[in-house]
C-alpha cells in the first residue's frame, strides 16, 4: 500500500501516468495542459499532500516570479542619503508587485560590472530587472539590450531602441514650475539643475526656457547652474547662483533634496523663503511634504510609477510587448513658492 | 571524444568519480571537502565550462544566500509614508548584506497570515528573515519560534525565549533627550510617545521619568500623550498636550516624523521652535537632518543596525548562535532644541 504522501514531481508523474513536464505545467496552471488533465493532476497532488518546491518549479518553468531592483553598490552603500528617490521608488515597485504575486529582490551591482544580469537571470533567481535613475548609464543599457535581458527603465526611451520605459514628463515639469514663478510675479528666476548631461535635466531646462520665452523673457545663462541632486550640491550651486545673480528672486530646483540644500543656503544669507527668494523643488518626496517649511514642488507620482514599472515589466516578460509611458507631473503648491 | 561542456552536477561527479553532494559542496567551497578534492573538482568545472545553477544549488545545499525582509502589506502599501524608518532600515540591511554575498528579498506579508514563513523557507527562496518594527507582533514571533524559523528581530529580546535581536537603547535615549532639555533650562517637558503598548515606548518613557526624577522634578501625567509615530498623530497629540499643559516649554517626541507634525502644530499656534517650545525627536532619519529647521534628535544608527541585523542573522543560520545586541544611541543637537 502506498503512503498518502509523495516527494517529487516524478512520483506524481508516475501516479498520473504523464510526463514530469506535464505535472509541472499542470501544477502551475499552464494553459498548455487541457483542463481535464490539469484537474486530475492537481487533485492527485492534493490527495498526496504534494507541494511544489519553488526552485524546482523555477527549473522546470523558468519563472521565478521575482523581479530584480537594480541599485549601485557605491562604497558599500546602495541607498545613500542622496538616493531617497530610489528608496521611495523601491517601495513603490514592491507595492506594485504585491497584488501580482511577484516578489522583489534587491540587486546591488558594481558600476562597471556587466556580468550580474546573466548571473541572476540564468540562475532563475529573477525574471527581469527594474533599472532606476542611478543605474541606467547608456553603456549598461546598450549591453542589456544586446544581451536580450528583460528589463524596464525608469527614464526615457532611446531612438532606434526597443525596451520598456516609464518616465516623468520633464519638459512639462520644468515649464509649469517656471510658469508658476512668472505668474506669481518673480523677475529673476534661476534654474538649479541636476547633472547637466542627464536627459531629464535637459528636458526640465527646456521646459524652463519655454516658459520664459513664452513670457517674452530674456534667457540669461548666469541664471543656470548645475549640481548632482545632492543636498550638498544644492548648497554649493545656490551659492554660485547668488554670486552670479545677487538680485535672484526665485529658483526652480531639480530635486527636493537639492531644494532643501538651496533653502538652507538662502536662509544662511539672511534672506527669506519665499518672501525674498521663492523655491520650487522636484519629485515630491516625503521630506518635501513633511519639511518644516513644506516645499512647493513638481510631483512625480512615485507610487504610480512603481506600479507601472512592475506591471509593464511583467507584461513584457509574458508577451514581449514594449511599452513606453510618459507619466504626467503636477505642481503642488505649499510654502516655499 | 567528449565535448568540453557538461550540463549537470552528475556529469562532473562522474568525471571526478565522486558523489553529487561532494561536487555540490566543492563548488560551494564547503569546508567539509578537503582542499585537494575541492580544487580538483573546481578545476574540472572550469575546464568543462560548468556553471552551477542557483536554484539547483539551493536544492542540494539548502542555502539561497538570500534573506527576506518582512513588511506588512497594508492596504496595498508596504512602505507607507509613516514607515520611513522601515525603508531606511531596508537600505541598511541591503548594504550590510552586500559584502557578505547575500541578496535581500522583500517579503510583504498579510498581518494575520502565518503561512508565509514556511512557504519562503521550505521552497529554498530565503535562508531566514529580518523582522522589523511593523511586523514583530508577539503572536507572530511566538509562532516563528515554535516553527523553528530562522529570523532576527529589530526589537527587544523576550524573557524565556531564545532568538536573535538588535534593538536600540531606548531607556538611555529617553533619558538623555530629557536630561538635555532639563540642562537647557526647560521647566515643563512633555512626552509625546509612540503606541503606548510598545516596549520601546515604555522604555523611552522610563528614561524620561528617570531624568525627571534625578532632577527632583514632579512627574505630571498631563505631560504624557501617546500617538502612533505618524505625522498626523504628531499634530493631534501635540494639540492635546498643549490643551492639557498650556505652559509647556519642551517636548520629547518618539519619532522624527511625529516631531515634524508636532512642530507644525506648535508653529500653527504662533509659537516658536525652539524659543517657546523645544522639540527633541527620535531616530535621526534623513528628513530630520534635511529638515529646513534641522531636528535635534536621538540617533538610532540605522546603517549600523542594518549591518548587525544582516551579519548576526547569517551567523545564526550558520552556527546557531543567538545574539542580542543593544545599540547605543546618541543625542544629535541641531536647531529644534
Amino acid at each position: 500500500m502506498m503512503a498518502k504522501t509523495v516527494q517529487t514531481i516524478e512520483d506524481i508523474a508516475r501516479l498520473a501516468n504523464v510526463s514530469k513536464s506535464t505535472v509541472s505545467r499542470a501544477l502551475n496552471d499552464s494553459p498548455l495542459i487541457n483542463q481535464e488533465t490539469r484537474e486530475r493532476i492537481q487533485s492527485l497532488a492534493r490527495e498526496y499532500n504534494f507541494r511544489i518546491n519553488a526552485p524546482a518549479r523555477n527549473l522546470s518553468m523558468r519563472q521565478s516570479h521575482t523581479l530584480g531592483f537594480v541599485s549601485y553598490a557605491c562604497s558599500g552603500k546602495n541607498f545613500s542619503a542622496e538616493n531617497m528617490f530610489g528608496l521611495e521608488l523601491l517601495g513603490g515597485v514592491s507595492d506594485g508587485l504585491r497584488p501580482l504575486g511577484y516578489d522583489l529582490l534587491v540587486v546591488p551591482v558594481e558600476p562597471h560590472d556587466t556580468t550580474w544580469a546573466h548571473q541572476y537571470l540564468n540562475s532563475g533567481r529573477v525574471d527581469g530587472f527594474v533599472l532606476t535613475i542611478s543605474t541606467r548609464k547608456q553603456k549598461m543599457i546598450n549591453e542589456l539590450v544586446n544581451m536580450g535581458i528583460p528589463f524596464i527603465l525608469w527614464g526615457f526611451p532611446q531612438p532606434n531602441s526597443s525596451f520598456c520605459t516609464v518616465c516623468g514628463d520633464d519638459v512639462t515639469g520644468g515649464r509649469i514650475a517656471t510658469e508658476y514663478l512668472i505668474r506669481t510675479g518673480r523677475q529673476h528666476i534661476g534654474f538649479l539643475g541636476g547633472p547637466m548631461d542627464e536627459i531629464e535635466v535637459k528636458y526640465r531646462h527646456h521646459g524652463y526656457e519655454l516658459a520664459l520665452q513664452n513670457a517674452g523673457r530674456y534667457l540669461d545663462p548666469d541664471l543656470v547652474v548645475y549640481g548632482d541632486y545632492s543636498h550638498t550640491s544644492g548648497i554649493t550651486a545656490m551659492k554660485r547662483l547668488l554670486e552670479q545673480k545677487p538680485d535672484l528672486d526665485a529658483v526652480f530646483v531639480n530635486s527636493d533634496v537639492m531644494a532643501l540644500g538651496a533653502i538652507q543656503y538662502i536662509q544662511s544669507c539672511g534672506k527669506r523663503v519665499p518672501e525674498d527668494i521663492a523655491v520650487v523643488g522636484y519629485d515630491d518626496l516625503l521630506l518635501a511634504r513633511y519639511n518644516n517649511l513644506p516645499i512647493t514642488t513638481i510631483r512625480q507620482n512615485i507610487p504610480l510609477a512603481g506600479k507601472l514599472l512592475a506591471e509593464n515589466l511583467i507584461q513584457y516578460i509574458q508577451t514581449g510587448v514594449v511599452t513606453n509611458v510618459n507619466l504626467p507631473v503636477e505642481l503642488v503648491i505649499r510654502k516655499t513658492a
